[in-house]
């Protein structure tokens, strides 16, 4: 369903050669440095898939930046039954409420958005509340709202099927009117108990591991909370080695779509920046769909969650901020955004040693 | 010399009560949640001194926004002469040649400045090669280059006192013209061996806990920094418990400059983005001229120099930044300004509950 090409690997030591010749000493930018050869790598993979059909097969790196013009930020709001279950004690009316304080700009993403030059869109990938008619909402919904999972699955399999052209559809939409770079985020009242059943059945760990206190419950609702999941990994456990039966059982609307949407920006070769617990749930569920999708994903913070410090772990990368956010919402992900941004400016514009006639001493591996 | 006013702490209830009624979970957040009201408190302050002379002795809270209009960052550059003595290969020549390359735009700081919008400017603090007539440096000299610290006083008291004067009149200037955050920037060649000092004379520590690899010095001469900072520190025993002769025995031209500049900037309650290793002992020495200081302080990053990490857990704070950043110049605090906007910009704009007609469950303390 979704072909993402490994990056290009040709220009790899043509990059660190023309980062490690910037006047700084060498890898003084730390993580902007592999930010920018990572972004260079899914750009020019875009490119050369370009050029394919022409005659010229390769690129002169001198004649290549790297490049943010069009950075988009999608946030995908979706219901779950199984908030009823006990595990928050938020109503899922929430969700629709959210859904319209998004839509008037007045939530916490829209700031952020707005201030550091993200183009916002909000999908309600199925809420209880649809959201009233001339507002800013995208309708890709595949229901009200998911069944509890610990009682059933979630939705169909071609509810998710349906979430997953729903998805490409709009990804391949924001990539033709330019979109260069993608975030994206989520809101939906249950889904921190969802995306931990997720990080149950993929990385193989019980439910007490994996729950924590979403946006603030007590100790007595995460304890209800471990129940819920430990029940739906049992009631499920054999649709869990099938990604798509996995999301089908214990997925949610929102996570389906944003799971759909990372491999679809991948398979066009688009940066995939990703947001806390539950993107990151999403996250793992795409690469076992297609592990080539990986490379193409940089992950923008570690949350306050306490299960999401393991998920980078388990995936062995290291997240660019640390801020305790647990809002979710896509929040961590725009604020990422200046880092990209710097990693790509200082890619682009720093002088070279030569340039500014700066002695260079770092072929003897020195400096102070 | 400076008179530095704690922050208020009238308006704390006013203004925790104010974020707790954003629409988002209580402290969800997190860091910017305490950012957002350090730069309150920072911006009542100083409106309360306005005020003073006028009737009115109290802020409407409703009538307050905080504000990040212009924000200046200063890069002080200085010629160290224990760069001589085998704690560094690079020559003190990269001094003035990396100067240049700041004021041609070409360093990496040039590039974050751009992009994320800080006014720049660079001082030459005492460097060996005056700059070129022409190029946009302010020249606050205190000499060429100051005596090797482990053979002689790095400078005399007096020229401490006038880097002081000359730092003072500076952030006058840009207060007066109307900035409203600043950060400062360093370039030095030996520096960090000259900041490792400064750390174990205030924190107390062996030259073996303190100094590191600097900007990527190899083994043996990081063995070499260590023989010098303890030399500098037997030899300067008697100096080191003043902070002003501190200064004057193991300072720089540029870690004087911005240790004043740091003090003024409180003094007028302007907030003071704090960089890396050198900068941070910089904080350290002005935290002992005047504890009020640290409120206005923010600390950007944690660099990738060994000893940064300790000395910031010293302080007891918790920087906004983990990027591996080991430059200096200033970059870690140029690349926290769209944090600290963001705070600004969540405590200024994001919608209350009511506002938005979202239930609010947080007084239960609870939410998912």
């Amino acid at each position: 369903m979704f072909l993402i090409e490994p990056l290009t690997q040709a220009y790899n030591s043509q990059l660190q050669a023309k980062i490690d010749d910037k006047t700084k000493p060498l890898g003084a930018l730390g993580d902007l440095e592999r930010l920018a050869k990572q972004l260079c790598q899914i750009q020019l993979t875009k490119k050369l898939a370009q050029q394919s059909n022409t005659s010229s097969e390769t690129i002169a790196l001198t004649d290549f930046t790297a490049q943010i013009k069009q950075p988009e930020l999608i946030v995908f709001a979706g219901d779950h039954g199984v908030a009823a279950e006990g595990v928050s004690i938020a109503p899922s009316e929430v969700t629709s409420q959210m859904v319209a304080n998004f839509a008037y700009g007045g939530a916490a993403i829209n700031v952020f958005c707005r201030q550091l030059g993200w183009q916002m869109t909000v999908v309600d990938a199925g809420t209880l509340i649809s959201p009233e008619s001339g507002l800013a909402v995208v309708s890709q919904r595949l229901g009200d709202i998911t069944q509890a999972i610990n009682l059933a699955p979630a939705m169909s399999r071609s509810q998710v099927e349906q979430g997953f052209s729903y998805a490409k559809a709009l990804i391949t939409e924001k990539v033709n009117n330019g979109c260069d770079l993608i975030a994206f985020g989520e809101m939906g009242i249950g889904n921190t108990t969802v995306a931990a059943a997720i990080m149950s059945a993929i990385m193989n760990l019980p439910a007490s591991e994996t729950v924590g206190k979403g946006t603030g419950v007590t100790d007595e609702v995460v304890i209800r909370k471990q129940q819920v999941v430990a029940q739906a990994l049992t009631l499920h456990t054999q649709q869990l080695a099938d990604p798509y039966d996995l999301l089908a059982s214990i997925g949610g609307f929102e996570i389906v779509q944003i799971t759909g949407a990372m491999l679809a920006a991948a398979e066009q070769k688009i940066a995939v920046v990703v947001d806390g617990f539950i993107c990151t749930a999403a996250a793992l569920v795409a690469i076992k769909i297609n592990p080539n999708i990986k490379e193409y994903l940089i992950f923008a913070h570690c949350s306050g969650e306490q299960g999401h410090q393991k998920m980078l772990t388990y995936l062995g990368v290291k997240p660019l901020l640390n801020l305790g956010l647990r809002l979710g919402e896509g929040t961590g992900a725009a604020l990422s955004l200046p880092l990209l941004q710097a990693a790509v400016g200082f890619y682009n514009e720093m002088a070279s040693f030569s340039q500014a006639a700066v002695t260079n001493v770092v072929d003897n591996k020195k400096a102070s």
